[in-house]
Parts: C-alpha cells; sequence; structure tokens
C-alpha cells in the first residue's frame, strides 16, 4: 500500500511523490508511515497541501498527523481549515497526549430518544456526510448528554415504528476524553467492545473511538515494553538516522556502565584472594551471569503482570514468596550442577561447596529483586518496563560477585 | 467480573461455584481465566455440566474451552450436544492450533445476491436464532461459497427494494481457515478490519473472525515475544505452580549455564595474565557487560522489526550496516570514558587505550551480532524472540573477555 511506498522511496522523493499526485494522495496513509518519516514529509509539504488533505480524513486520523507538530505549524494548518473541522480538531488537540480525546473521531451519529428506528435509518439514508464507518449510533438529550446508544445490529433488528429509547442501551460503553488511551485498551479488551462514547467533564458527547484505533494503542504499549526491557527508547524507528539511534542508545549503556563499575568495585575488595587463587577470576563471571539471567526471568513476569495488571496487592505477597522460593529451587539445582563442574574443572573439592553457595545465595536473591524492584517502581509511578533493568543487574552482580568472592575468602581463608 | 471472581478463589471452591450456579453460571467467564485455572475446573466439573455449558456460547468460545482438552474428553463432551452444535465445533476442532479455524465463530448471517435490502432486514427481524453481534453480513451462491459481503453500516443507509447484490462489496475481507491466526491479526491490523470471513479450501463460507478475538491474539502474541526475550515460557501463567514455574525456567538457566562456562574457558586461557595482574580481573565484566547490553539492544530492536515483518530482504543490508556503526560509535564513546575511569582508578596510564580498544572491538561485535542472529534464526524458521538471547550473549561474552584479556596479555607482554 501507499504507507509501504512512501517508506520505500529516498527521503527526497516522498513529498515530491504527494505532490505529484495532487488530490489523488489519500493522507491517511501517512498514519501508517514511521513518525521520522511523516515528520520529514510534513516538513517538506506546502501548508495549504496539508489542510487540504487532512481535511478529508476522518479527525482521529487528522489529529494524528498534526498532533506531533509544533503548536506555530498546528495553527497555520488549521487556519486554511473551515471552521467546524478547525474547531473539532482543535478540541482534540487540547487534549493531553494519550488521552481518549486525542484517538476519538468527532464524526458520530447522535439521535434523540424520541425517534423512531424508522426515521433514525431514514435520516440515515438521506445524510450524505456521515462517518466512514461506524458500529453504533449514540442517543442524546438536547445538551448533547449522552443517554444511551443502539448497536447497528439492534437498530437493523428493531422494527420501524419502535422508539429508540425502547431499545437503547442505557448504561452505554463510554470512556471520558481525558482517560490514558492505555486505560481505554484496557476496557476495550476487557469488555469486548467495538466502539465506545467519548464525554467531556459535563458528560457531553465529543466523540467516538473505534477499535482499530485501538488495536494500534494496544500495539505500541507492547513495542514500548518490549523496547524499555531491551534498553531501548520506545520511539526508536527504524527510519531513524545512525546519530539519533547511537545517542538515544547512549543513555542506556551509560547507567549500565556506573552498574558495571560499582560491580567492578565490589571485586576490588577481593583483589588480595584473586592474587592467590585465580581460579575465583575464571569462575566469579558464571555467578553473576546466572543471577542476571534469574533476576531477568523474574522481572520479565513482574513487569507483564504489573501492565497487564494481574499483579497487584491482592496477590503481591503470594507472587513474591513464590519467585523466592522459585529462585532458592534453581539456585539449589545449579548449585549442585556447577558444584560439580566445579570441582572436576580445577581438581579442587572445596570449590563446589563455594559457588554453590555462592549461587544459592545470588539466584535466591536475583528473583528478590527481580519481582520486588518492578513492584516498587510501579508503586512509585516510575515505568517498571523502563526502569527495572539496571536495578534488577546492579543486585544480581554485585551479589553475585560479593557472595562468590566473600564465601571463598572465609572458605580458603584467603582474607 | 466473574473470570475474576474465579481466579480469586482457593481452587477447589471454583468448580463448587460453578456447580452451584448451575444454569446461571455464564461459560464464558472461563474464556477469561488463566489456562491452569480453566484446566483445573473444567477437571472437576461432570462431562453434562460442561456440556450444557458450551452449548449456549458462540462457537468460538466452546473452541476456546474445548482445545486444550485430551481428544477423549473432548468426544465424551461433544456427544452430549446437539448434532449442529457438535458438528460445528468439530470442525473447527479439527483445524490446526493456532489457525484462523480455531479463532472463528461458525454463527454468522449468510443472504443470497438476489434477496433485497427489505427481505434481509426481515429475515434478520424475525429470526431469533441470530448471533450475539455482528458487524457484516454475508453473501453467498447456493453452495455456500462466499460471493461477497454487506457492512451493517451499509445496509442501513440503502433504501429496501435495493438488491443485496448491487450493493455488497466484491472482495470481501477473507481469510482461510488454514491460516495462522498471527497472520490473520496481521491482516486485521493492516487493513482495520473489524470483521473478516473464514472460507475453507473450496472457498465455501465456514465462519466469521471478529476483531475482539483478534485483540486476544494479538495480546497473546507480544505476552508471548516479551516473556521469550526474558526467558520465560510462553505459557508460564501467574496461577502455576512453584514447581512447573522453577523447571520451565531451569532450562533457559541451563541453555545460560552453558554460555557462561564457555566464557569462563575463554577467561581460563589467560590465567597467567590474570595473575600478574589483578586489575584485569576487577575491569573485565565491565567489558563483557557492556557488550551484552548492547548486544541485548540491537536484538530488541531486531526480534521487533522481524515479529512486525518490518525487516526483510529489502532494508536487511542498510539495518545491519547502521547497527554495526551504532556499535562503533558508542564503542568509541565508552572507550573514551571507561578509559579515562581505567587509568585515575588504577593509576596504570596504559590499561586506557586497553580497555578502550577492548570496548570498540566488543560493542561493534555485539551490535552486529545483535542484528545478524536473529535475521538468521529468522531465516531457518526459529522463533528469534526466543533462542537469539543465548548466542548473542555467547558472542558478547566471549569477544568482550577475550579482547580485553587478549589485547591486554599483547599490551603488557603477559604471555
Ligand atoms: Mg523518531
Ligand atoms: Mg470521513
Ligand atoms: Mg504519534
Ligand atoms: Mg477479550
Ligand atoms: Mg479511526
Ligand atoms: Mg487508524
Ligand atoms: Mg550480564
Ligand atoms: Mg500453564
Ligand atoms: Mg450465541
Ligand atoms: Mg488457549
Ligand atoms: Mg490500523
Ligand atoms: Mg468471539
Ligand atoms: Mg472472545
Amino acid at each position: 500500500d501507499v504507507g509501504t511506498l512512501l517508506e520505500a522511496l529516498e527521503p527526497e522523493e516522498r513529498p515530491q511523490l504527494i505532490e505529484l499526485l495532487g488530490r489523488d494522495f489519500d493522507f491517511s496513509a501517512l498514519t501508517e508511515v514511521d513518525d521520522a518519516v511523516r515528520e520529514e514529509i510534513l516538513e517538506e509539504l506546502e501548508t495549504e497541501t496539508v489542510a487540504e488533505g487532512v481535511r478529508d480524513l476522518d479527525s482521529d486520523d487528522a489529529v494524528y498527523i498534526l498532533e506531533d507538530l509544533t503548536d506555530a505549524d498546528q495553527a497555520e494548518i488549521l487556519q486554511h481549515l473551515p471552521a467546524v473541522e478547525r474547531v473539532a480538531l482543535q478540541r482534540a488537540l487540547d487534549y493531553p497526549e494519550d488521552s481518549a480525546g486525542r484517538l476519538m473521531q468527532t464524526e458520530f451519529i447522535a439521535v434523540p430518544p424520541f425517534w423512531t428506528v424508522g426515521q433514525t435509518i431514514d435520516f440515515m439514508r438521506e445524510t450524505e456526510e456521515l462517518p466512514d464507518t461506524f458500529y453504533e449510533i449514540f442517543v442524546v438529550d438536547p445538551g448533547i448528554r449522552l443517554l444511551g446508544s443502539v448497536p447497528l445490529d439492534k437498530l437493523l433488528r428493531s422494527k420501524r415504528p419502535v422508539r429508540i429509547s425502547g431499545i437503547m442501551l442505557d448504561e452505554p460503553d463510554q470512556v471520558e476524553a481525558t482517560d490514558q488511551q492505555e486505560d481505554v485498551a484496557r476496557r476495550f479488551q476487557r469488555y469486548n467492545l467495538v466502539s465506545a462514547a467519548v464525554i467531556d467533564e459535563a458528560g457531553r458527547l465529543v466523540g467516538v473511538i473505534t477499535i482499530d484505533d485501538v488495536v494500534d494503542v494496544i500495539e505500541e504499549e507492547a513495542d514500548a515494553e518490549i523496547k524499555a526491557l531491551g534498553g531501548v527508547k520506545p520511539d526508536e524507528e527504524l527510519s531513524d538516522n545512525v546519530w539519533e539511534i547511537a545517542r538515544g542508545r547512549f543513555t542506556w549503556l551509560l547507567v549500565n556502565l556506573l552498574t558495571a563499575i560499582l560491580a567492578s568495585a565490589v571485586i576490588g575488595l577481593f583483589e588480595k584472594s584473586l592474587e592467590k587463587m585465580v581460579a575465583l577470576a575464571v569462575l566469579m563471571p558464571i555467578v553473576a551471569s546466572m543471577g542476571g539471567n534469574a533476576g531477568t526471568q523474574s522481572m520479565t513476569v513482574a513487569v507483564r503482570a504489573l501492565a497487564t495488571r494481574n499483579l497487584g496487592r491482592g496477590n503481591v505477597r503470594r507472587i513474591v514468596g513464590r519467585e523466592i522460593l522459585v529462585g532458592l529451587i534453581n539456585g539449589v539445582a545449579f548449585a549442585l550442577v556447577m558444584g560439580v563442574v566445579a570441582v572436576v574443572w580445577f581438581g579442587l573439592p572445596s570449590l563446589g561447596p563455594v559457588i554453590g553457595l555462592a549461587l544459592i545465595v545470588t539466584l535466591t536473591s536475583a528473583a528478590f529483586g527481580g519481582i520486588v524492584i518492578p513492584v516498587l517502581l510501579d508503586r512509585f509511578e516510575v515505568d517498571p518496563a523502563v526502569a527495572s533493568g539496571p536495578f534488577v543487574t546492579t543486585i544480581t552482580d554485585v551479589v553475585g560477585f560479593f557472595a562468590f568472592l566473600g564465601i571463598a575468602t572465609l572458605w580458603f581463608g584467603l582474607g
């Protein structure tokens, strides 16, 4: 499709293609391309071209395209639009980023409750400018306050003389314009919605959110969570240039460097032991690495469960307890495995219990840190997917090196 | 809701509650609980109760509940159902796991093309047993082959005497029953669908897939990808018991242990150097850790781009080249930072270039491995989210330790 074509072109050619197509270019293609590509294109296009283009779109798509522009650019484009469309877009843009108000489209069908099914159907047959697609019609009072909704299948199955008030759902699916898109998405998922009314503080109907746009929110949320866990900024895109990407990743690596230096400082405490017994230097990364991986497992489960709202005050004790037990069980399992390996490898029987004990301590602490840190961050309203990693790594590295080198120093009397 | 309530109850109480509620228990609640919870409940319930319960459901929900049972249990339950429902469910269950056939519901409305809008609306008004919700009606020939579809809003906006053939979409959104659910989800997303026809090999209409169930597929895919990247099995659930979880995570940790032992073996090659210069033991985890994190960043980007089908033959060269450059840039940046830190820390000027060079080599290789390994795994049809981690870690650890200790050995003549 056109979005894919645009991305495949060279940057210079993209605005050229759009100007060339003129009125034939469907601006909704711009909702399908990477943010970076869209920004570049919009910078190059004439204000009039953009105004013409977004005018044909449903308001939600227009908002999606306009919302990342500067206020000045937005104002200039809006100025070229007829008053009705300008006001609708401005109202949506005035809602905060990532709010329901930014996701809604302001095109919807609303009828009074005293209309009949027949009147409603005739109205729809006669009106030219209906939304492109819709799944329910809304019922409002003269102040446009939302009274109910009628799904299309219900409307179709009712006889013409029946009053709308008789078939409408009294508690229509609705969200507030200031609700977070994330919460809206969770509602849609939980209650299998395809569309929901958006109301303002006064209970007035201001728009409708449809499932296709919620699906994009769900995808974006998942994308952001995966990237955050991998130390990549959520807004990094394939079309970004090398310098942007390098700069974005640098920050994460710098945080990791501080963590690593801290771990090295712990190792530095045991320089004497390492000098006396170099086998410790060979084995110590195993302990830290096993801890790191066990911690990441617990952290992944915690971050996931928090994101899906499956981990809360009701079950946090049980889950923390369970993770500690899992860490302990696997700690013991790998103590046995690695104990044997170490003894065979270095021919030194006492290395077995030393590395074994260190693994038990490290894997148990890793599991504990892996679950507790995301939970605490979440409680302090810091995104656990973004921030947990460095804390968990610090714990697993510091505990891993300290436990192994400390136990070895005591056991072999290296101090 | 009831699903949440069920999960909050003690395991023994769950089937009790259901038997107690009897006909009042809505079995669709079972589609909202964890797999482990559902399995336990279904084991406890009488076959007749389950048969009664799934009978009231849309076929897709019934299939979702039945598909994880053994063939014997399925057969026993199906036996208690009336023929029409039994055949419909059996047909869906005969399609492979994770196929469109398992996701579809077999309740849909299909009309002949020569009907008028009025006839169609009257049919819907008069028929008792319509699907619970639907967003389009299908048009079929006498052999039930799919000819087209009419979205409900289109039907509502057309006059009664108009023929269905005149308003139907000739190329309705459709998938094949054997298509992968993943691919179905991508179609829904790409084309903003709310429902799509499911056809069999002969082009016959066999069911319909609706967006609410596709949303669940999208969520499951994201969940599986996040868990895989974190070393957790996709089917691990919060309600699993400690032993199941410990066993599931053990496998991943075991793979990681082999990787870690390999890295240790590399360190073992440099025992002499480490004995002569213990600062190397203190600093070496920094190099490996920075490599691990840079590799994870590239791997995350690659796995994401592969999952969203944004990385393919068309752009793989550009992306690999870009990642290598990013690795090189950050390698140089951290060579400078860490070079200074090492010199100040140990008061040894030549440690600067040694750790700097090692970081450049390691971060560049990490970026290369982080992007190339997922791409190769994907080409050999191994899930890159599951399998990339251990390979990338092996590369970053082995290269990190080898580069740092090797360069140090040569530079300081420790060999
Ligand atoms: Mg960007
Ligand atoms: Mg429109
Ligand atoms: Mg945006
Ligand atoms: Mg659902
Ligand atoms: Mg929309
Ligand atoms: Mg959209
Ligand atoms: Mg590590
Ligand atoms: Mg399970
Ligand atoms: Mg039904
Ligand atoms: Mg299932
Ligand atoms: Mg979409
Ligand atoms: Mg369904
Ligand atoms: Mg469902």
